[in-house]
Parts: structure tokens; C-alpha cells; sequence
């Protein structure tokens, strides 16, 4: 009875005092709160057994100390000995006898980064194991480990295998060198440049951690809009220690590279990647980054795309500009990724079309260590997008998702909007390039064309703020872009399901309420934000609030108007042969899905017809009709979001339930505004009523046409 | 014995699973590691009682229960009944019985915010009494009362009698509404504007909270580089709620008032202050914000200074431009700070006298409810000077201090410098604008010439890093604002001392280590950048590291040329008769302090003085000489403090002790390089060599010339 007291105290006092700041994110490591689970635990885990001699199983065995020393409530000593409830963490070199467990091709099978856990037994002992073939498979066995216990799952008669589908898996921050964060809206960079290389912060760490744990193993740390200082010495000083914190972490650190640097910087009189100066220029510098930092991953390229330089400005090609950096980085192991977001300065054509007409000649041309970077989408991270046509259409290329997990045009930090679904949307989209097994994810896995170089990366949201994310559910994209990355058939719902027993509570009440929130955020935002296949129809600069009026940008594909072609006919934007014929880009199996209005998915009909006002959907009601109720469905949805959470305030911390809370009556206020400013101005070319019963804007056209936010984050 | 055990473990996990992320600042409320004291507490201290009626004394009790809590490591509850160990808050209103204990006279000295706290008889039991004229005055008692226990005093039989000496205590936040912070160096702003008014970071609350603990009562919330659009309706909105949020905190909210505001938001023609439309739209203007916030503290003006707008601008002069703000605030009870920190376009005059000259005519002209800000020096928050000679210059009009806590010139927030022995050098300062009492601190405070009107206000060092201000160590200088504020007679050491062991330990050795440390610290940065009375020679535009040979500036008097005047003679500005005789502003007894350079203290010997190389000094030795002596004992000096922290591992975290350690290390080198580069450029002129046994510069003075930081923050 006194031990039960003493337990009941400890967890008390344990539970009770450690700020739910979100500064933990999903590793917060409390102890079980269920009393018999924690007592099986403990009975299965007494301590840790690694040979450590090497910074990455040190980080994981240290991981592993504080995990479950958190989650048991009690000391997981390491030690050398083996005895039952022992976590045993070795690679065969280390531990034999595992061979006699994993064959070979089983091991072989878990590559650099892969691991097995099983329960054992092991010299008389119930053990653990945790191993792979590289130092970096039992750091993220040790993590998966972790996320069993965090989950609440079984851990008796474990037999996991599982290596990474995806190679690179990165995060890429738009950090400028002055701290700020091009659309970052979770305070400013976390990078201190200034008392950078001398004071590591201790965010840096638990940056890396955060990351090993859901198998990042890479980060970009600057702006693709590129900042060319970051190649000098004193730069490249900060970007080492950096990489330093990160190695055991089995995290490498890659930049963005500034075309225009061998002028700007090595005073140079050209950037031309067919110039042996400038061949040579770069190779220099790349043995420079690499005498700093040995594993250095290599560059991120935005060029000839809204103003950057690139090798266009010399009359050469992507490839061109590609090869010359991938040149100067191969002897040291390092890739090149090259972004395809591009379009043209002059070009009026569809901006849909701009980025696979400049990359598809070029499929074939680029080093083998050159990834093509692709948004998951072929105009710029919208609610919704159909996937990029470039997917499916360089079969000699390996291309790299790039997803947005920084809410640019989703809701900035303030919308709860879950991307799990948006992101397996883009996955599961057949592209139709093979007769079978082409589908995104096959594709940007590699298995569908057969390339060993592959990558998934999101733009980061990481910022400044206590809670890294702004939102506290924002750190909910970040986990599964991580997870996501490591095997693309998990489930929205799987990863949702992870994230919340691990960040707030496994009450089942609790997740399942949070589950079926998260998963319908993305469609409600859509909802109440650009249904039925509209995009692009936000505040201008900024990207905040809606403006589909706004025709005053210095480009025609800046506008909203361009984009939604609202007129007294329609609405939508025609892609097929009768229009801009962007549908021709895909394979005839996915045109065929889309080209006929009246078969067309409804969630993406303006992305490619323009539909009459008065055009009858599947479902009886016309165009204008659906538009409405699509855009009051979304407010309403909202409301039932908020109504949902507010029940949930007994199961979790004051501090986030608050937070939550008062985020989503801005939300809500914000999809009235999406929605009052759509409706009232698609109204002036419908012509049409809102449908009765629905409540009226409490405010004109005018006064949203004249809201305006010189300092919204951007 | 297993109560023991209880406790034990108890204190355990509560200590050990804090991080101590500087968050908590000095308020961390951790279990008193000292078991017989804990124990004594626990007996003196039982619960809590208090006629919560309202906002401040809630917060007051919160913060005891939260406090005591934490401190006493168990629960302290509010209850109704009083008993042994009962901490019994309450007004006499509330309870009666205190006008039987304290006279009226003692209680009107407590004015609105003062506190007793004694150790009474009530009612049979031993008790604890917490008490003042209004409720500010119990929520400072409360602090009080934590302070005690945090810094392990007695707390029987207290008789403590405490009436803050100055009206207006407050942080000045040089932050701009796009959340960058000017001369700050801890992240960007904490005031996340696009997401108020609807969401309320819990950091709004902890910063009121600590605040109120250093009696800290009004804020202003943005830059004096001020931006109109504050002041428009959705802005205020911002500012009211976080005005909400501190209210229950004794704080007021400030705005700076851009005085072209009638223009730029007002759309008038003019703003000239004596224009009838003007003063219309800034009365409306003021009632539109009172509406809003009942107890808006007013506003804080920097006019015709470094490209502000003001009264001038309409050949008005400060006293008009205050006044009309002013006679828009008084009706609502609010105030104008208008600065004195000016320095015309044209004059060529000593920027040392610009203010007075601008200021000292205007004596008596300014209304009731106006206060001059004043720096606490002529030039700019340099590592010394002298005191401002507006001070003591101005009988007739309430001076405030204006103290600089981010340490623009003093290290960023990189080299740990605590100003408390710099602020009180300032107080201490005797002006003998009369025979006696006219101390700085006495002019201050009002006493000297009886202003009921009294202010003392701290450039803020506060942004989003997670310990607020970067360096761990720029929390003291916060915290000592907030202090010597209250009671301007505290020291320097007693207010470290304070500081010290809240912040991290009560271990006396620690606590006289670091302590020492801290009141070197200053002295030791002079000696490294700016010795014997030099001033501004640092990096043009950042003010980051030494920049003696900048003359490039758009004016004479930015450049640091200007400042030491360096010649094949000698060094220093000589400021007396024979030179810009800006001495003659101080008074005579003032002057004959300085006027001689033999008598001349040495630390403003180059102040006041051109000196030649080889004059000697009252040690005999030249100023050569002494000038590298003090650059290269102030590195030393910083190897020692290096030194000192490396022996205080055991006492604390090791997260704050690794942060420590790693600044310190890059004070070290940059004080090598102020060192290093000062020296070397000096030596130009001197022509004389750096004093036989110094180690030689590693670099030439080129070298340090070329360096350049377009990212430093600024």
C-alpha cells in the first residue's frame, strides 16, 4: 500500500508539474497513465544494454534512458549486464548471435537505415533487440520502441521489421540569414546565426530529436529564394556546428545554393555552368563545405523561378545548371536537388502547364545524383491540387515530392488543418505511366521506374514559438511528412491516431474524438476556403484571407481572376482541349477522369471546366447552388469542430486545451469571412441568390474588398 | 522513515524533471533544497486566505498558492477558515482588524501600491499578514513574500513596510508591428500580432506575472521608431486585449504615438500641434482608445529625432507637441513621456549637449501630466557615461530615467554584463542642482524638486527565445530594473544577490561566485571595449564589435572618429572650456570634477578630455600605457569570469551551465577582438608599442577593418 503511494505521489508530482508548453511535441515521455499497463511494462523493461561506442547509439541509448525512465516513472539504468526486461541495442558486429536470429537477406532488406525489434530469448533472459545493420536502424528502433510505449501498444513477442521506403527525408526551411522565415508564421527562425558557430542552443537539439524520431534524415536549412552569404566561410562555420548537433541524429544538413554566387561571392564575371571558371569555382567550394562538413548532403535549387538566377539567364538548360553542381559535389556523396517549380517570366500560357513543358524535354539529361524536386501539385500548394502531371512523366528522372507543411495558403497558424489526407491524396493518385504500380508514391519511391535516389520534403513550419509550430495540431503535419516519408502506406488516420495518444493523451474517448476531427479538417478548410476545385484565390502577397476580386498584381497568373474566371456565364478554369488544354499533360487514363464536366470529380471540377452558374451537378443541384452550400457547410463544420473540442476539456492540460480552443474561434471567424467575401462576390456574376435559411453577411463586399493587413507574416 | 522516502522522492522528481530552460525566470518555485528550513516553512505556512473579490487579488492568490506549491512541496490551499500558518490577505476593508495593528499615517504611506506584511496574532492563530491600500499593494506583497522564501530568508516575526519610491516603472519594447524587434537580440517580438486579439500566448501571462514580481507596472508595447497604424481601430483591438491580460497584474499598456499619425492614418493635411483639427483628431483619437482600454496608461513620443516626425516639423516646439498629447490623455487620467533624446539634422554641435540645449529652455512649459524621458547619459547607453546634465537642468518638469536593458553597445546578448553597477553609478550621481538632496536618483524619484509625477523606464531585452532574453544573465538586468525602480537605494549587490538565487541556487558558494562575477562583469566589458572614457567606436549600423576607423557615416557625429578623436597627439574629446564645453551644462561642483584633466577620475578622463599618448596618469604610467593595460586585463578579466563559471558545474542544471559556458567562450573571443582591433588602430597614432609581455594581435588591423556582418541583428 505505501509502495502504491509512493508510486501514486511520484506520478503525481511527475505528471503534474511539467509544462504542456508544447515545446515536447510528441515526445513527451509521461508516465503511463494506465496502472496496469505501467506495471507490465515494468516487468518487461529494466534496463538498457548498448554498445555504445559511437555518437549515434550513444544518442539512441540515451533516448532510450529518458524515454522510458519518463514512461515507467522510474530509473532505466544502462548497464552491462544482461538480465530480463533488458532493451538489448547492437548491430550483428556487436552482438553475433543475432545472425542466427535475422538471415541475411533479412538483414540486407533493412539497408543503411532499417531495423528489427524482437523479443527474445537471449542467455536465459527476456530480452529485447533492437538492431539493424547500421548504427542509424537501431536509433530509429529505439525511437519506434519509444512510440509503442507512448502508444500504448503490446510490446511482449515483438517482431518488427521496417526500413524506409523513402531514401532522402527532409525537411526544408525557408530560414532567411536574418532570421526571418518566408512563410512562417510560428515567430522567427530557430536558427541563431548570430552566436552561431560558439552557442548551441538546446532547440538544435531537440530539433534532431524531434526529427530521428520520425525519420527525417535531412534538412535544408535555408531559403530556396537563396541567399549566396551562406557559402562563405564564416557561414559555412555556423552551417558545421549545426551538422554537428545533427550527426548523431543521423541527420545531414543540405542548403540552398544561389545560382548567381560565383558572382556574387567569388567575383566572378559569370554564373554559366558551362564555364570552366565557374565549373571550377564550384567544385572549390564544394571540397570547402566538405572539409567542414564530411557529410554534407549537398544543394536545394530554386532557379529562373520568380526571380532567382539560374542557368536560363546563360542561355543553358535546368540540366545544364543541375549537372555543373552535381559535378561539383559527387566525388564527396553529395545529390543535387533541383526545383521544378518554375514559370516562365513571359510565357502566358496556363501556369499548370509551364513546369512540366520546361522539365519533361529534359528527362534523361540530369547526373545520377540529380533529384527533380516537385510540388505535390502543378500551381503552388492549394487546398486541393490534382497531382503534378511530372509525376509519371520522367521515368529517367527520380523525383522528390516537396509538400507544404507551413500553412501558406491553409491557414496560416491559426487553422486546424490536418494535411494527413491532402498528402495520401497526392500518394494514392494513380498517374497511369505504367499499366500498373505507377502511382505517386511508386513513382516518388523509385520502385516504379527503378531508381535508388528518392526523397519526400515539406516546407517546414517551424519557428521561434515555444511549440516550434504556432498551432499545436500544426506539429501534427510535421510528424506525418516524417512518417509519411518512411512508408507512404500508412494511413492518414494511422499517423493521426500515433500523434495524438503520443502529443496530448490515449484516452480512447479522447483520440477518437481528435481522430475524426483532424481527419475532416482538410476537406472542411476546403470547404470553406476554395470548393469544388477553385484555387488561388487569396489576399495577394500576403496569402491571407480570401480576395478572389483581386486583378492588381503585375502578372495576369498572380490574380485571383485568373485563376477562377468567374464571369456571368461560369466559373472554373477550362483545362481541356476546348481550353488550355493542361489535361493533355497527364496520361489518357487520367485525362479520361477529368475531361468531361459531367463525370469530372466534383472536387476538382474548376480546377478544369468552366461550369454555368446554372449547370446541374450529380446531385440535382446547380453549380451555384453547391458553391453555396459547400462554402456554408464549411463554417457550419467548423462550429462542429469547436463544439467537439470543447467536450475534450477533461482529458488534457488547461494550457493546450485553451489554446485550441481560442485558435478555432478564429478560425471560425475566418471561414465566416472566406465565406461571406466567395459568396458575395461570385454572387456579382451569378446573379443568383443565396439559398434560403442561410445566415446573411453581416457585412458588404466592400468592407471585404477593403480589409487590408500590411503586417500579416508572409 | 517512509514518509521520508515519500519526500525524498517526491522532491525528486519535482526537481529533477523541470527543465530549466530559463523560462521560469526567477520564479521557478522549486522545492527548497534545504531540508531544516523546508521543514521550519512548512510549519509557518499552511494556507491561504484571502477576500479574492477581485482580478488582482486572484492573481495574487494564484501566485501564492502556485509559489508556496511549489516551494513547500505540497499543496498550499485557499480556504475560508484561518488557522495556524494561514497567509491572510486582504485590504482593511476587507479586514477591519488591520487598523488596529497599523496607524493611518503608516497605511497612507503605502499609497496605492505599497505593501505590509507582518507576522500577527489573529484570532488565536499564528499568522501571516499580507496587506495594503489598494489590491496592487497585496500582489506585491505576495512576490514579496515569495522572494523571501525563494531566497531562503526567515520569514518569523516580519514586519516589512514597502511603498514603491518611483510612480511609473516600465519596459520600453522597441518592437515593430511586423514582430522584429529593433536592437534586439533574443528572437522577434513575443507580441504575436496577427493572431491577437482572439489568441492569448500563455507567454502574455507569464510576462505580466513576472513583471508584477519586480513591481514592474506599465508597459509600452511598441517601437519609438513609431508606426502610425497602432493606433487604428483593429490594432487597438490587439493592444486591449493584452491590456486584458495584464490588467489582474498592476500593468499598464503604453503605445508610441507617431506624431505625423493625424497624416498617415488621419488623413489631415497637417499635424501641427496647435491646429485645431489636428488636436480634434488626436482627442478623438484618445477617447476611441479609452473606450477600449478604461486604463490606458498614455504615451511615450520620440519627435524630431533620427527622422521621426514632430512638432518642429511645423516649427512648434516639444512643449507644444507634448501638450496637445497630453490634454488628449488627461481627462482619462493618462500621461505623455515625450524623449529627450534629440540631436538636430544640421548642428554641428556636440550631440553631448543637443538635448539640454533643445530641452532645458522648454523647464516649466509642459503640462501637469508630461515627463521628460531621459537617457541616463548625453551620447547614446555607452558602457559609461556621465550622467545625462538634463538631470537636476529641469526642476520645474518631471524627469524620467530611461535605461537601455538590451545591450545594444554592452554585448548583445552574447556577453554576459550585468548593469546594475551602471545603473546605480547613474542614481548615485550628485548633480548639485541644489546644496543637497539632488542626487540623480533623488531628481528621479521627484523628491529633489517634488513631482508627484515619477518614471524610470528599461529599454526591453525581451523576445521569443525561450528564456526571454538570450543570454541567460540578461534576466538580471530585467529583474534589477524592476528593483532599483521600485527602490532606487537597493545595491547592485543586493539586488544580484536576490537575482542569484532565485534564478538558480541559495548555495552560498555559488551565490558568491557568481555574484562577484556579475558586479565585475561591467567594469571588465569597459575594459575591453571602451576603457577610460572612450565611447561609441563600435560597428557602424549593428554596433556589432569594435569599429575605432569608421568615418563613413552620412554624419559627423556617427562616425566613432568623431567620438575619439584620435591624433598623432592624443585621444578623448575634449568637452571642457577649451573645447565643446559641454561641461559647462552640469553645475560648477559638477565641472570641477571633470574640467582638470589631473584630477580628472580616470574613467572619464577621454570623456572630457583630448589626452595626449604620453601624458601620465596618477599611477605614473601614460595613457598609452594604461589604454592597453585596461584592453588587456578586461580580456583577461574575462578568462577569470571563464574560469569562475567552469568551477560552478555541481551546483546547477547542466543545460544553463553548458549555455554559460559557450557565451562565455564567445565573450572571450570578442573581447580579444575589441581588444585586438582598438589597440591596433590606436596604435596608428600613438606610434608606441603595445607594452613588452602582451600577446601579440593573432590578425592585422586590416583584417579586422574588412570584417564585415550584414546579418548582425539590429
Amino acid at each position: 500500500m505505501k509502495k502504491l503511494v509512493i508510486v501514486i505521489i511520484g506520478i503525481f508530482l511527475y505528471t503534474s508539474v511539467i509544462a504542456e508548453d508544447g515545446y515536447r511535441l510528441w515526445l513527451r515521455y509521461n508516465t503511463i497513465d494506465n496502472a496496469t499497463l505501467l506495471q507490465q511494462y515494468r516487468l518487461q523493461i529494466t534496463s538498457i544494454n548498448c554498445a555504445a561506442d559511437n555518437d549515434i547509439l550513444k544518442a539512441a541509448q540515451q533516448e532510450l534512458q529518458t524515454g522510458l525512465s519518463g514512461l515507467l516513472g522510474r530509473e532505466i539504468p544502462a548497464q552491462k549486464a544482461v538480465t530480463n526486461g533488458t532493451i538489448l541495442m547492437g548491430l550483428p558486429t556487436h552482438l553475433p548471435f543475432i545472425h542466427q536470429l535475422v538471415d541475411d537477406t533479412a538483414l540486407a532488406r533493412l539497408g543503411e537505415e532499417g531495423f528489427i525489434i524482437r523479443t527474445i530469448r537471449h542467455e536465459g533472459k527476456n530480452v529485447t533487440l533492437i538492431t539493424g545493420n547500421k548504427e542509424a536502424g537501431i536509433l530509429y528502433g529505439a525511437f519506434h520502441f519509444l512510440r509503442l510505449l507512448q502508444t500504448q501498444q503490446p510490446i511482449t513477442s515483438l517482431n518488427i521489421s521496417s526500413a524506409p521506403k523513402i531514401h532522402l527525408r527532409l525537411l526544408n526551411h525557408w530560414d532567411n540569414l536574418n532570421r526571418t522565415v518566408e512563410r512562417g508564421y510560428a515567430g522567427c527562425s530557430i536558427w541563431d546565426w548570430q552566436r552561431l558557430p560558439g552557442y548551441i542552443d538546446q532547440r538544435y537539439l531537440d530539433y534532431a530529436r524531434a526529427n530521428a524520431s520520425i525519420g527525417i534524415n535531412g534538412t535544408v536549412l535555408t531559403n530556396v529564394n537563396a541567399n549566396a552569404m551562406i557559402l562563405t566561410a564564416p557561414w559555412l562555420q555556423k552551417v558545421a556546428a549545426l551538422a554537428r548537433v545533427f550527426r548523431p541524429y543521423n541527420i545531414k544538413v543540405y542548403l540552398t545554393a544561389r545560382f548567381s554566387a560565383p558572382v556574387e561571392i567569388g567575383k566572378l564575371k559569370t554564373a554559366d555552368p558551362l564555364n570552366d571558371q565557374v565549373q571550377k569555382w564550384w567544385k572549390d567550394k564544394a571540397d570547402e563545405i566538405y572539409r567542414l562538413i564530411p557529410d554534407f548532403g549537398g544543394f536545394l535549387v530554386k532557379a529562373n523561378s520568380e526571380g532567382q538566377p539560374g542557368p536560363q539567364s546563360y542561355q543553358r538548360t535546368h540540366a545544364d545548371g543541375a549537372n555543373m553542381l552535381a559535378d561539383a559535389v559527387a566525388p564527396h556523396g553529395g545529390i543535387v536537388m533541383w526545383r521544378a517549380f518554375v514559370y516562365s517570366s513571359e510565357s502566358p500560357e496556363d501556369r499548370f502547364k509551364q513546369a512540366y513543358n520546361e522539365f519533361k524535354p529534359l528527362d534523361g539529361q540530369f547526373r545520377k545524383n540529380v533529384l527533380i524536386q516537385v510540388k505535390n501539385g502543378p500551381i503552388d500548394f492549394q487546398p486541393r491540387e490534382p497531382f503534378h502531371p511530372l509525376f509519371g512523366a520522367m521515368p529517367q528522372t527520380p523525383l522528390m515530392m516537396e509538400y507544404q507543411l507551413t500553412q501558406e495558403y491553409t491557414g496560416f497558424a491559426t487553422h486546424l488543418v490536418y494535411l494527413g489526407p491532402l498528402f495520401k491524396e497526392i500518394l494514392n493518385a494513380d498517374t497511369h505511366a505504367k499499366s500498373n504500380n505507377s502511382s505517386v508514391a511508386q513513382i516518388v519511391e523509385g520502385t516504379a521506374d527503378n531508381h535508388t535516389l528518392s526523397g519526400m520534403a515539406g516546407v517546414s513550419n517551424i519557428g521561434s514559438d515555444i511549440n516550434w509550430t504556432g498551432h499545436p495540431f500544426g506539429q501534427a503535419n510535421w510528424y506525418t511528412l516524417g512518417r509519411l516519408a518512411w512508408d507512404n502506406t500508412l494511413t492518414a488516420q494511422q499517423i493521426a491516431n500515433e500523434w495524438i495518444r503520443q502529443t496530448f493523451s490515449n484516452k480512447q474517448a479522447f483520440v477518437d474524438t481528435v481522430q475524426k476531427l483532424m481527419l475532416a479538417s482538410r476537406e472542411i478548410m476546403v470547404n470553406y476556403m476554395t470548393p469544388l476545385g477553385l484555387h488561388h484565390i487569396m489576399g495577394y502577397g500576403h496569402h491571407y484571407g480570401p480576395a478572389p476580386w483581386y486583378n492588381k498584381a503585375p502578372r495576369a497568373d498572380w490574380n485571383p481572376v485568373y485563376f477562377h474566371k468567374a464571369d456571368s456565364i461560369g466559373i472554373g478554369f477550362n483545362r481541356t482541349a476546348t481550353g488550355s488544354n493542361a489535361l493533355a499533360q497527364y496520361q489518357p487514363a487520367v485525362q479520361q477522369q477529368f475531361e468531361h464536366m459531367a463525370t469530372c470529380p466534383e472536387q476538382f471540377l474548376l480546377w478544369f471546366h468552366h461550369v454555368p452558374w446554372n449547370y446541374k451537378l450529380q446531385s440535382g443541384k446547380t453549380l451555384w447552388e453547391t458553391l453555396c452550400i459547400k462554402y456554408y457547410s464549411g463554417v457550419d463544420s467548423v462550429r462542429w469542430m469547436q463544439r467537439s473540442w470543447n467536450g475534450l476539456q477533461r482529458f488534457i492540460d488547461e494550457e493546450r486545451f485553451k489554446q485550441v480552443q481560442q485558435l478555432l474561434a478564429i478560425q471560425e471567424q475566418e471561414a465566416v469571412w472566406w465565406r461571406n467575401a466567395c459568396v458575395l462576390y461570385f454572387q456579382t456574376f451569378s446573379n443568383k441568390p443565396v439559398p434560403a435559411g442561410y445566415e446573411q453577411p453581416d457585412h458588404t463586399l466592400e468592407y471585404y474588398e477593403e480589409l487590408s493587413f500590411p503586417y500579416a507574416p508572409n
